[in-house]
């Protein structure tokens, strides 16, 4: 199986994604492709480098993905592969990579990033505006095909990482900050299982709200209510019963929240 | 074929549909994947099974159909599968899939549901939020993969059916309701071409409009113009040419709507 | 490969796109289906044929694009379907396939339309809604099974083509329109690369404001600044830096646009 996918902001309503799906079967028309999200906020790196952190690990060794949020696309900021432990990645060199670079150092797993420069593996013609297109497309159909990443660029030690906003303990308590709103208004916070794993959150206090306690499922609150969980990723969340948590609170990615613990 | 399809109400903002091909790969490298619609309104099981019920006919015999709207996810409710008739469903045992259940009877298909309780063709890990990627697309894989049904469960008779708005006969009306709104704004109604087999309409009333007779296609009236006419399935729809009707009355799935009938 | 693309206004709430698949892959269980784009404008036509515009040259030799944005469905319009160079195309004969028409004109490829008329190459049922799914659909996967254009209708001389905006030269400026506004909020105009071969831009006057001059990337300017830039189908395009110009100039599709030139 030659399994790429694909993620980027550039939404549906466009053929920009389909385009790139041309591109990468006339190069190798036996690829199976997978779209992660194609509704990454606008320019939105540190969006997509979480979204690949939660999706990267359930797909089969061997995967290509190809990601394409780039706010830089025609400037100095280098197109880059990798190989991460088992699979592939394809990109703009500004940090998108991040998460699953550091998911691969903790796990041990090697990290090889090339600098893409070989114009031969790309169309014909570079636009200065659609590099998904004309660079990442096709390099991801070649490294599908089999071709060795060192064919593609040269090794580039000095690639972009990006900071996250990292929790904070205090005596009694976290500060943490919404990473992520997801469509049911749900919003994932950057306080993750092995955080809480010798604390008993006491208290969620968000946008001056108070949640008593933490949940193991949304049957435990009636609809309609406030309620934190973990999520499907291992983060704390907060969330809405059948209801929307983010209209609910007005909420924004970024935000602190204060998670108390009970002594 | 492994032909699969995905509907839920996850939406396409987030990686969880990504996540759910990655699980399916993994397992079924082969498979096919079909997404029926990812935007089933949040928590709506009845729209999810409206849905359903539309797309199932049009596909090949075999299909395994994956449905995961789900807001009973990680309580009792049990993750069910069924073979119904040439194809078979996975997903949880909330009514999602009645008007299949419904259909097959009325054509004299076979229905046959299991509890899936052999934990062995799941993902090693199960959340309590997302068994769409922990329990449905596994077994969704493994079905398309020729495992039987039998080995995933065992046997369940009382599954859940949910009860869907009927259309009421009058002396010279039908009574009926909103049952789904589309993209374009069409207002589909719960009256079906057998129940209007003997009857003419006269004339529809719905929110404080009139709509004279029937039309057999959009050409029959002027842009901007309401009408009415039978839709792709089969059932009266309320449209505006070229327009929203959704929009132009205000609608809501569930609202009342006046069938006037000729002598 | 047996690779069918689909471009429809259909959006991606209902299962409609997924029916049309279902259909085809009873007919052509091995197809590889792309999406183009299912956000077309409903009955947007010239959208439409913008898109199928930019996306098709991208596809290998012998893909079918099947397309359908069909305000007339059930009507007297004829459903067709044309060899266009070395691809073939099905749907609605609405002028949808205007831009490919002389795109192939322009480099001197052939053109043969027929009207499809062989329903023995439908369903078995026709709606006077939904053509995608009845007639569409089915021709698109006959076609990719290898099925001759000659043997599912008749040759048809008088399709129809739309007239698009044509730019318009003046002493020292260009008078142009926005074509479409993409997903970013960035216009793109219909004056083309060619179009400014022989002038350089001086200011281009939108919506009351003046942007000086022409960028090559986006980062030529700070985040939040207007600009003006070749865009990756070779036209000139307004975007703002990291924003969205449509929101910010208030932006339609048909407005004008003036480019002035230096001397």
């Amino acid at each position: 199986m030659k399994l790429i996918t694909l993620l980027t902001d550039f939404g549906l309503q466009d053929s920009f994604v389909g385009i790139m799906k041309g591109v990468i079967y006339n190069i190798c028309p036996d690829a199976t492709l997978v779209d992660l999200t194609h509704e990454i906020p606008p320019q939105s790196v540190m969006a997509g480098a979480l979204a690949l952190e939660r999706a990267v690990p359930y797909f089969p060794a061997g995967t290509v993905h190809v990601a394409v949020v780039d706010p830089g696309v025609g400037t100095q900021r280098p197109p880059i592969a990798a190989r991460i432990g088992t699979y592939q990645v394809v990109g703009p060199d500004n940090g998108l990579f991040t998460r699953l670079y550091q998911q691969a150092e903790r796990s041990g797993d090697l990290v090889e990033v090339v600098h893409l420069n070989q114009p031969q593996y790309w169309l014909a013609e570079i636009s200065k505006v659609f590099h998904g297109r004309d660079i990442f497309a096709p390099v991801g159909a070649h490294l599908a095909n089999g071709v060795p990443l060192n064919m593609l660029g040269t090794p580039l030690d000095d690639f972009v990482r990006l900071d996250f906003p990292e929790p904070r303990r205090e005596a009694h308590a976290w500060v943490c900050q919404v990473m992520a709103i997801d469509h049911f208004g749900t919003l994932q916070l950057n306080l993750s299982q092995s955080e809480l794993a010798q604390c008993e959150v006491k208290r969620v206090v968000v946008a001056g709200e108070n949640i008593e306690g933490l949940c193991a499922t949304f049957g435990e609150r009636p609809p309609g209510e406030l309620m934190t969980l973990m999520d499907s990723s291992g983060h704390l969340s907060i969330a809405v019963v059948n209801g929307n948590a983010a209209k609910r609170l007005n909420a924004t990615v970024g935000q602190d929240v204060l998670v108390e613990l009970k002594d």
